[in-house]
């Protein structure tokens, strides 16, 4: 549904709607057993809820396509992922929950060695340890530029965070990083004159880090890409009409949360506190999204058992989030990571609904199987939101 | 399939098709019984139909979208009911089967309360009674504007339909009524040249209407809104090479298939009937729009009893409609109006068709949740006429 319809449908309610993502749900099954982590797993509250819901298999993006952890979920929170394509900075800065904000322009950084001659001898400055990027980072904060403030930020290893701040700036700037050894970083160019300016700020940057670094054996050089400015999402009330609010850990998620114009909610770790924190504040939301990262993190180790004991964790704390009493409770993923490969994957990812007009009756287990068997088909994730309100009765009828 | 597309393929043949829209058709299960209305009834004929038939479930118009009959029936009609949206004004016209031009702009019009200080104290005069209304509309019928003819056609209670004829009469104007008692109707506005033109005759229409209802107790002023130009849509005998006939005795369904280019035959009320003049018209068309109205009625009631007793007594007519004899036969619903709602619904809807170049055998009932299993999975309503119409031989093949 786009968004202008959404706009034009939409209907007040006092309804409640909870999507819990299983980052990373779908599975594979294991040759020797011939069963999924859903298959061998033990989920006997899922399997009851299964058995009276609406249940199918979202494709997160598109047929063939791997999503990352942002596409993933902005598909999820009803956003084509093609049209809101969330530049690669701007990902990495709400990855570290950086306050992005509409003057911003954020890039990847890397902390790579430089050869006597100029050219890049490692492009990861040997995975420099995160404590000692990050004390180069420090140094790297005494940079000022003329015209713009400068946010630099560590990330991990040899990544870290550079944002520009200052009115107009473009992001349409070519990356500094030659992709190869052997070669010298880039000069960043713009675009267009708003992107020259950031070029500018960006090599003036580049040349006063170089100064700061000279003295380092690794790490005495940058590359910077992924230019991108403040992604300006529709915000979901504007959209659908619903306060929304995201019982989130990682900071990866809040941060793309936020994006959509949901409010992370400060948050503990663990299923139980993130049910209670979302009966807290139950009267002054309509929709929570809660992120559940173990399935992903077992499934990324290539650890079939990890995985199948998470899913296992999940079900235990299952009965708690049903107590909430939402009027539609989802349980989706943003995309499979199946221990088998240990990656993410573009197989399409167990979905179940379940409102009061859940057709149910089609499937016995949330499992890859049983999910084709289900009312909902196989389906593009992006339409689990207007699904989720039509039963939220957010919906108004279309045409007379 | 787009309509160009389809101009390019269509080719002539003798075969007939049937379109019988089982109005409502797709329900939900009685929590009671875990049935839903075609679970629970008792139809030997369809059953049969089923086993050696194509089926699946239609989705009208989206994911999470519930239809009006009106984007409901021209989906099935081949119409993408996005791009072919009808207009409130156009579509209320149609729906007393008024015959609107190219020339007409039409209105929803509704009799109002006015206090003595000209605001609105009830936005639907009490709702006044048909009669009553239709009184006040003969009344409303004296008026003469410069430059435009004017028709006032009664609909029911506190509704009638405003039609203004002229050449070049815009359909972008401002309703009149602000939506709340306590204000005072608004002036009409116009959003371009052509528009205004029209909000001028509309002002002009509603100050005569004014002091013709002057001495009214209740219904003593009137609002507009739902401006609508005729909705030209391309006609099915240009599109697809096919002469179509409506069996349907409502006229909100005869209307919207003389939209589509069907010729809408006089029709007696009952299925038996309805037969009976597809028999007597059988050689001058090629394709038979049947429409069947209690599966609705029953569903917008809250009946699951009365709406399993429609689909028992539909089945029994079934052997009269197969004894047409048509090469393809299609039994559809506009939208789903589970009882258990008592209204129009976003579920998809059971979908059969039956030609001898059917794969059959993938289903044993024309249920919900048999559907899911069968030959044609969950598909877009609008591509039951592109398939229809293969089934007929009346497409040829794309590319060499």
């Amino acid at each position: 549904m786009d968004f202008e319809l959404a706009a034009a449908l939409k209907q007040p309610s006092d309804s409640k709607v909870i999507l819990c993502v299983l980052d990373g749900l779908g599975g594979l099954a294991r040759p020797e057993t011939e069963r999924s982590e859903l298959e061998q797993s033990n989920t006997p509250n899922l399997d009851r809820l299964t058995e009276k819901a609406d249940v199918g298999l979202t494709v997160p993006v598109g047929i063939g396509i791997t999503p990352g952890s942002g596409p993933g979920h902005l598909a999820l929170f009803g956003y084509d992922p093609y049209r809101f394509d969330i530049g690669r900075g701007a990902l990495e800065a709400v990855g570290i929950e950086f306050p992005l904000g509409p003057d911003d322009v954020a890039a990847r950084g890397n902390f790579c060695t430089l050869a006597a001659d100029g050219t890049i001898s490692d492009r990861r400055a040997g995975r420099i340890a995160t404590e000692r990027s990050t004390a180069l980072v420090e140094r790297l904060r005494s940079i000022t530029l003329d015209g713009a403030e400068v946010f630099v930020e560590p990330v991990r290893e040899h990544r870290f965070v550079l944002v520009l701040r200052a009115p107009d700036l473009g992001e349409t700037v070519t990356t500094t990083d030659p992709q190869r050894e052997g070669a010298a970083p880039l000069p960043a160019r713009g675009a267009d004159p708003a992107s020259e300016r950031t070029a500018a700020l960006v090599n003036d940057f580049v040349a006063k880090a170089l100064v700061l670094l000279a003295d380092e054996e690794e790490g005495n050089g940058i590359t910077l890409r992924g230019f991108a400015t403040y992604p300006a999402l529709p915000q979901l009330e504007d959209v659908w009409g619903i306060r929304a609010a995201a019982l989130a850990v990682y900071p990866m998620y809040r941060g793309l949360a936020k994006l959509a114009g949901m409010r992370p909610l400060a948050c503990p770790e663990g299923m139980e506190q993130q049910i209670a924190v979302a009966r807290e504040h139950w009267d002054e939301f309509d929709y929570f999204f809660v992120h559940y990262k173990k399935t992903d993190a077992a499934g990324e180790d290539g650890s079939f058992a990890a995985k199948v004991r998470a899913l296992e964790e999940f079900d235990s704390h299952l009965p708690g989030l049903i107590d909430l009493g939402a009027d539609v409770l989802m349980v989706a993923g943003d995309h499979s990571t199946p221990a088998l490969m240990g990656a993410h994957s573009w197989h399409p990812v167990p979905f179940l609904l379940s409102s009061r007009f859940s057709r149910g009756g089609s499937s016995q287990h949330l499992t890859e199987h049983e999910c084709l068997r289900g009312s909902l088909g196989i389906f593009p994730a992006v339409e689990a939101m207007p699904l989720a309100l039509a039963h939220a009765g957010r919906l108004q009828k279309y045409g007379a």
